[in-house]
């Protein structure tokens, strides 16, 4: 543990005349500092590169006041103890999925990512302006914490694959360490689910403890090293069809915080999570090009594999819903969105998009 | 005119020893009060919107002591002349789209939208980590402006047409109203391209001035009331596949700021950029749908003339880029992204969506 937290105003207080006067700065800037768990390790620039955008925004923005000192996975918590060690305040903040914490709830695994749901951009409109985010909070306030959306990754890849499946019969008994909620619909197909956070998947696929792993796309899979170890890379991975990383706060840190601070903070939340989807798809193409370089062989899952999939991510939600209130109110509320948004996304961006990738099958672009 | 600028720091300067002590707090919270010129009427909630966006979260982040004036279109100044108003520090900044100046230089089309551009998320990425934002900004510069993204549309709609155009020969002589780069696209077809500001669109299709009008999509359009006037609602967009809206201010003025300052506008701009795609994002699923219950015939662009189309751009890129050197600096690192974007891209989020796409087909979303 490295608990090193204290809030402390600044010395600036002043009386009388002057006090009134100015009394927005003497109270708005007090030194305040706080530590970040990442879910992270560091060498992941993209992923736990979130965290560090935030830090520097609300630094500057702050003159340096508001510091937040952001930790590696491991470094005072290992990555499922996050959410716990915002709770308890050891931490005050976490960069990092809720999905890891499904365990507890399934509802968790909704502010992340959740199989066959919403897309990157479907994921902020129903995040921002679709009540998803006011709903998450609305079930985190349990847990003592507050939430806002801090990075999306895009649609995933569905991991590395020492044999080709080809069939649902493929998938029985291949052990697959998949993050988030897909174990749990993958396992009514056969597969034995694994997770293991980012650090040690690759020598446990090296070592053959696993067969299958999935981290999340090619730039930072590439740099995990998967590529030596398992040669077929299966997409898209239907699992994280939009995966959003989410800044935790405690929620008693939170509301001690003036009120200036809590904009900068949702502001640096914000320019976080649009910075992460553009960092992702600005390195991705190139690492995909690099991979297919070294000899990866890209699959794509089949129709058959997908289906059943598809059908066991609705058995396992119906029955969920119909035991858990808090994820079914959620479910609902995503699920509606999202019928309506792939009924608008493949008017005109779903033509453009697919015009666009014909010219560049053409060699055109 | 409405020229109310004024800069001055507040009381708090202490000297001697407490001066050293507070260094950051006593300079870094000056009273700031801009005005902000909107290309957009205040009726368009969603674009207009990305100022007021900005605007609350610079005066929340600062106490109020950075106050922005969002004043619409026409206010001040119309829509083609916020550039030059921002120039001459007439208002200090401005939320519009760049590709309105393309008559100054072909090269401010860029930041916008280019036919057969990038889309919204490719944009960003450009943006943010492709060199895009300071290539943009490095050509702004001799405008005596710098440029941050402030919000995206998506692909946009093809337009309201009065009547259908299956072949390339039905575009001869169609006065068209279309935003920024397109009308130099579409005039080598045989287009009359019109460029009109939002409020007069209507009036002109209803008149008949001109024969067919685009604006965004569905909320955007259905509020100014396009369908009563013309019955084809075509897609996609091909000129703006990612539109982006940006924030721009003047350099002088800009570079006066405290850091702290400078840090917090760059901050709200990136929360407003995503704010106003996830807005988008949220409204036009329904918007779309209450359009078609109001007899709206939604037509494709037919490949003959997606085809015509973007050989046209092309041709149009080819003679710019040899006689522009600017220009060609940006669209050539613009092309060489997109290709591998659009690689990429129908990879893992292309088949997802697909997929997606196909079940809402199937109903069963």
């Amino acid at each position: 543990m490295d608990r090193r937290k204290f809030l402390k105003t600044s010395g600036l207080a002043a009386g009388g005349a002057a006090a009134l006067a100015t009394p927005a700065i003497a109270q708005s800037a007090p030194a305040v500092k706080w530590t970040l768990t990442s879910g992270f390790p560091k060498s992941l620039d993209t992923i736990f590169g979130g965290a560090t955008v935030l830090a520097q925004a609300v630094s500057e923005a702050t003159d340096g006041q508001f510091q937040i000192e952001v930790r590696a996975t491991g470094e005072i918590v290992p990555t499922p103890g996050a959410l716990d060690a915002v709770k308890s305040n050891t931490v005050q903040a976490a960069h990092t999925c809720s999905y890891y914490h499904f365990g507890k709830d399934p509802t968790f695994a909704i502010g992340t990512a959740i199989p066959f749901g919403l897309n990157s951009r479907q994921q902020q409109a129903w995040f921002y302006h679709g009540g998803g985010n006011e709903l998450m909070n609305d079930f985190y306030k349990g847990y003592n914490i507050i939430g806002f959306p801090g990075g999306n990754t895009g649609a995933q890849m569905g991991g590395w694959w020492r044999k080709e499946i080809n069939t649902v019969d493929d998938l029985k008994g291949v052990k697959f360490r998949a993050g988030g909620f897909a174990g749990a619909v993958l396992s009514r197909l056969g597969v034995v689910p694994q997770s293991i956070p980012a650090p040690d998947i690759y020598p446990a696929l090296e070592k053959g403890t696993i067969d299958a792993a999935e981290w999340v796309g090619p730039y930072d899979d590439e740099k995990l090293g998967f590529y030596k170890v398992a040669k077929y890379y299966y997409y898209p991975g239907w699992w994280e069809g939009g995966a959003n990383v989410h800044f935790f706060f405690n929620l008693d840190e939170w509301n001690k915080l003036p009120k200036s601070y809590q904009a900068i903070l949702k502001t640096a939340a914000a320019m976080a999570n649009i910075d992460m989807q553009a960092k992702y798809d600005a390195v991705n193409p190139t690492a995909i090009r690099s991979l297919v370089g070294k000899g990866v062989e890209l699959r794509q899952f089949s129709p058959e594999i997908l289906d059943a999939c598809f059908k066991a991510a609705n058995d396992t939600y119906a029955e969920i819903t119909a035991k858990n209130e808090a994820f079914k109110k959620i479910y609902e509320s995503l699920k509606a969105y999202r019928a309506d948004a792939y009924l608008w996304s493949q008017i005109t961006d779903g033509t453009y998009d697919n015009f666009m990738m014909a010219q560049q099958r053409s060699g055109v672009l």
